[in-house]
């Protein structure tokens, strides 16, 4: 079972035949929609309580129509709700970089597929991590846009304030390519200027995992034209954890709550175990949690103005072992959330880039702008693959 | 998916040639081991993470040593949580007296399949109703035995302080030979002499249910000396139900939270999420159950001496229709649970006999004694069953 495709599916959706990305191939991930085929969510009870769509999602149709081919479906976490990619339903998606270790999810099949070189790019979405800690452990490029810019239209929803459609590929100009045609927007020439080092996701980072990145770190700097060390979050970003804690699995569960009463759905324990801790989180907790929301997409508006970047490790170590039990996943998880409340809560833009191996496994340094960045951070990516 | 059988087994052991048993035939419910056969508690992810037994349970080799054949391993709720009997890993065994309903659980298969006349007998276990209820639904005799009583070697444990092995029968005759072998009692010829009629039990049940079974405590009542009305729970069944349900989740979460740290496993999201509900359940909660049960039993002992029993409504209602919403199921559960905490609280052994039907429905009416008078409920349930 590590097929990175949705069992039993066979899909293939021919590209226009001239376009910017004619010639790719892409999959998608199992939450969007592709017009006469069942959206599965990851889980087996979804799809026979909603209809098979009859129209492309937006993100689907974009690739389409710029003349990538769609080449199948991808397995995801269980309606998006895991960042490890072991969906006992499905399979978990091989990582061919680290064959006994998870692929990183919940975009596990797409980041899976495209490291396995059975498409150029594919398809994910990112409300907590989703895209980005997929493309750490698989050793990809991948995108988490700024929250609102791109159409969800026919994306199978988590957690609204903090959906995001992302993507991946192997190297940097495919993915360049995919983000121009994605973003709509020219990938410039030019890049930002000031880089902010974030020491404190760095420090909350394995030491090994910080030092392997230290060469990256270094060649990125050399292409700016001041580079500072400062705080990502200064309350702490266990805080930032915290208040996305708070938030986020509250939205969850009120998207989902509906199908479950009607449904009660199969699902993996700590899936359903998440929702069910998620229904009683109370209104002051998620008042303080907005409050901090605010400060935090405060605190990024200052620290990464347009031409301002900051870079930190995109997950504190690589990909940990398959089949681990809940009481050693717990605590990696909750220290991976450290280093992607940020971008859930804020809603700025973050591409993370492979950045080193550690025991030969691959790690992500990620490069976070403002909100609007997307096409800036790509750039940036495209530059420092090319100096590979 | 309405068989009342384990997807995939076949499964036959004959009897031992002779014996009081010889010429029936009978099922085991899939907590109960089989040797050479991998028991599978109704949940996908039991059985890969357990040794397939090498010997049959205690309650199975019972059954075969008396003469009777083993013709199947059934379906039961997941690892013996749930009440309802749907499945939906194995399928929800069919109620062959009300094929749109729900056949009751825990023990469904065992249930259905002796409804459907597939074979003489089925063994099933008791730690919140799961006979006692599909006993109802599906129109049988089910026995709940005082707790401690048989030997529940080779049963996979829910809450080891309410579990129970107990047995289903089409008719009386058949329920009394069976409970004679698993008892190593003889089925007394005399007859307790009192009965108490559980007045808050009844008055619980639907008023259809109490009035549909009124001939029957009638016919019951004419087989006594004394008859009076009591309540069988002075502070409330509710109160009763309370302490029930703060104590036996409570003991299923120490049961399998090491096998769910290990696989992590798939549940139906009310499974899952009852386990994760009853994890947090406070020390002082608990105390408080554990005094409220103390007194429990003290009532139980004070109101059914050797030589009396009391009558009430199994369930306070007949199946609910298959497929229910959790929102409609859950104030079902909680009134089913009103009518069986008293059996996991005291330990007393307890018979359903088939009551009456409602609009077509079976429901069932129960004759409950004091810690050891299993056989005696029996032999009233015999009486009772020959003036039918």
């Amino acid at each position: 079972m590590t097929s990175p495709f949705v069992p039993g599916t066979s899909i293939r959706v021919a590209g226009a035949s001239d376009g910017p990305l004619a010639g790719l191939t892409f999959a998608a991930k199992d939450l969007f929609d592709v017009a006469g085929q069942p959206t599965g969510g990851g889980n087996p009870d979804w799809a026979r309580d909603h209809p098979t769509p009859t129209r492309h999602a937006w993100a689907v149709e974009r690739l389409l129509e710029a003349g990538a081919t769609l080449i199948g479906k991808t397995i995801t976490d269980e309606v998006s709700l895991g960042i490890l990619g072991e969906n006992p339903f499905e399979g978990t998606p091989l990582n061919p970089r680290a064959p006994d270790h998870v692929p990183g999810g919940s975009s596990a099949g797409s980041a899976s597929a495209v490291a396995q070189a059975l498409c150029d790019t594919a398809l994910g979405t990112d409300s907590g991590g989703s895209v980005r800690v997929p493309a750490s452990f698989c050793g990809l490029y991948g995108i988490r846009p700024t929250h609102g810019r791109l159409d969800l239209r026919g994306m199978l929803p988590q957690a609204p304030s903090f959906d995001t459609i992302g993507w991946f590929a192997r190297d940097a100009d495919t993915f360049a390519r995919v983000s121009e045609v994605m973003l709509g927007e020219v990938i410039p020439a030019g890049l930002p200027t000031r880089l902010v080092i974030a020491v404190d996701a760095f420090g909350l980072a394995d030491e090994s995992t910080s030092a392997a990145l230290q060469p990256l770190v270094r060649a990125l700097a050399s292409l700016m034209k001041e580079v500072r060390e400062d705080l990502l979050a200064p309350p702490g970003l266990s805080i930032w954890s915290r208040a996305q804690r708070a938030l986020q699995p509250y939205e969850a569960w009120l998207t989902f709550r509906d199908w479950i009463d009607r449904v009660n759905p199969r699902m993996q324990f700590n899936v359903a175990s998440g929702l069910t801790l998620a229904s009683p989180i109370p209104e002051s907790e998620r008042q303080w949690a907005g409050l901090m929301r605010e400060e935090a997409r405060a605190r990024l508006r200052w620290l990464v103005p347009p031409g301002t970047i900051l870079c930190m490790p995109t997950t504190p170590f690589p990909a940990p072992k398959k089949g681990l039990p809940f009481s050693v996943i717990g605590p990696l998880r909750a220290r991976l959330n450290c280093l992607t409340s940020h971008g859930g809560l804020t809603g700025v833009s973050q591409v993370s880039v492979p950045g080193a191996t550690v025991d030969g496994l691959p790690v992500g340094l990620s490069i976070v702008g403002g909100r609007g960045s997307d096409a800036s951070l790509v750039a940036v990516a495209r530059v420092l693959g090319a100096r590979r």
